[in-house]
């Protein structure tokens, strides 16, 4: 049989040799995993990104994958390390809102057995030592119920939610400025049926396109992204560089 | 039989979650893929930049290789998305020029039947929506016709190319700047038999040397790169740094 | 049987084809290669960096994991390339001290049967033209022994150690600033049983720590990192940022 596809979500970065040491270990454990990186950029200690980046992407892959995300900064301490199990995949991932997004888990499990893990177990580098090695296993086809003891809930953080005022405006904010300078807020699609105006900063957005290229090079206009909610960008160039916005600046839609 | 080797090149950067979307999408479709990413480093929209690597990349990859380039500033436009087959290898990109360098094609398609895309396909990611299943299907071993309609021809950029100027000079410019500061020129080795004096900028550059380590430390000297054009090069420093130089200034071979 | 897994470790950054096509040229004399990206943002040329991580990795990684390892500014000059076997692991790499930390060789040989280069081979990229198809066929099976002839010892670096004052100061140096802003040392943990203070430039750092948690937000700490080294760290932020200490900055260990 094929073995599992293990997607990889680190905060890691590909200066420095861990995202390499993970890799090692998991294929000492299971040399034919297929490894995928889904990122490694995330942010250092963005929770709430990785978060994002994760519930976006898995929902694309094969049934059958294994999310292994490390986003850490509690690492060492008493925060538990899950797993996940839902209908088509198994996620690892710390007990620390990571995997708020998973809504039909059909186990939790905390991770604890370590007969799984690398030993000795430091307390810096629980990916190399403990997310790895499970993988590792898991990819082998260990059942998820022998890494420790089925747990009822996890930690979930709110990523914040955009608002309705009295008068109807939507006040989202923005989520993500991507590289391409996009702006990506967390306005949903359907918020957007009648828009007479978007409001960013000093910035009055008249238009709401349905593709890039249908903007004037160097106009502001807002779109649909990838993900199904409102953008803010510029045709061949950057928004965030356009109206100075970042992550937490709000966005108002105004209702026509 | 082994499945064919699928190659990425796009814009997308490894910070943001699209890369990886490709991929699970791609592996959803056909789970045995080899994935090989070539860069994604490509500077945002930057189409002549992913041409030039792609053309000097292909050329190395085993026969059966599919390509999956997307730098598509286009994208959602009525820009077609073509498939092109060479004797050798298997090329999707968007028809912006991406792929002006193929010379030799057997077959031209443009991908449009909706069969093989993901659905809804969005406006605005057509990397994830229709690239990615395509490439999937293809490394199944889907024939390209299946994709759509042949076409007879392709849109071509012309990279700049360098003169010669009536006194024999050949001005050429630079083209790339690569991460140890080396700068690359679009002037062939060909055009360096008889060399007196490289200038760039306010240097003038006397040494054509063969191996970086022939420099003295610090100097500025000429060299055939790897990809056979002319590169100024730093021995243990940067050009790019000594200079001031960047993509675009012009570079002049004077003759002996 | 499986193919062996090739770990690429390179100075050549993901925004340059370099690495591209290197995979493409190992894919090309070995389809099954299993390729694993350990690292390809060493500084340029920093040989000790790769060193360091080179050291830290193979351990993991499974037994006949070949390594290759291309930091090399001596390319196209008569240094040597190696192809180091130990009992678990093959190393290739330019004979620059790179490999210093192999200490139980069984073979060393000078790779230079040209029969299995990629021809012509340049003088600029050896990656591509050397490294890149002796690493395939090595994938394929071939013994060491066919390329080329066994030499007796290597360029061996020495990586900067730790002094002992006679007041028993132990003083050490920062080797790295990893993506956390952690200060990597090159003070071994058995060396910090007995600990007062660690000074570090004008910081008197009183605490040393078993994991990032125990800290308080902000606060600087010494602590055991994952290579069983001390790093200086602040629990969610930056030990670099806060200190302004770079590589190379000593840092002084005052026992109890």
């Amino acid at each position: 049989m094929r073995p599992p596809i293990v997607a990889l979500l680190t905060d890691f970065g590909l200066k420095d040799p861990y995202v390499g040491l993970m890799k090692g270990v998991l294929l000492s454990v299971q040399p034919d995993a297929r490894i995928v990186d889904l990122s490694h950029d995330i942010a250092p200690q963005a929770v709430l990104d990785a978060q994002r980046v994760l519930s976006q992407a898995c929902g694309f892959f094969p049934k059958g994958t294994i999310f292994v995300a490390v986003v850490d900064p509690g690492v060492g301490s008493s925060r538990a390390i899950l797993g996940v199990e839902t209908e088509r995949h198994v996620f690892l991932a710390p007990d620390n809102g990571l995997l708020s997004f998973v809504e039909k888990a059909r186990r939790i499990v905390r991770i604890e057995n370590e007969r799984y893990f690398l030993k000795p177990v430091s307390d810096t580098f629980h990916g190399r030592d403990i997310f790895a090695p499970v993988a590792g296993h898991l990819a082998r086809g260990l059942d998820l119920g022998r890494l420790g003891p089925r747990i009822g809930s996890i930690e979930r953080l709110r990523p914040p939610a955009p608002r309705v005022t009295p008068t109807g405006d939507v006040v989202g904010e923005v989520m993500a400025v991507d590289r391409f300078g996009n702006l990506v807020t967390n306005i949903p699609a359907q918020r957007l049926a009648r828009v007479s105006e978007i409001r960013l900063k000093r910035h009055r957005i008249a238009r709401l396109l349905r593709t890039y290229a249908e903007a004037r090079r160097g106009d502001l206009f807002g779109i649909v992204g990838s993900t199904g909610h409102l953008e803010i960008s510029v045709n061949r160039g950057s928004a965030a560089r356009k109206t100075g916005a970042a992550v937490g600046d709000p966005v108002r839609v105004k209702p026509a």
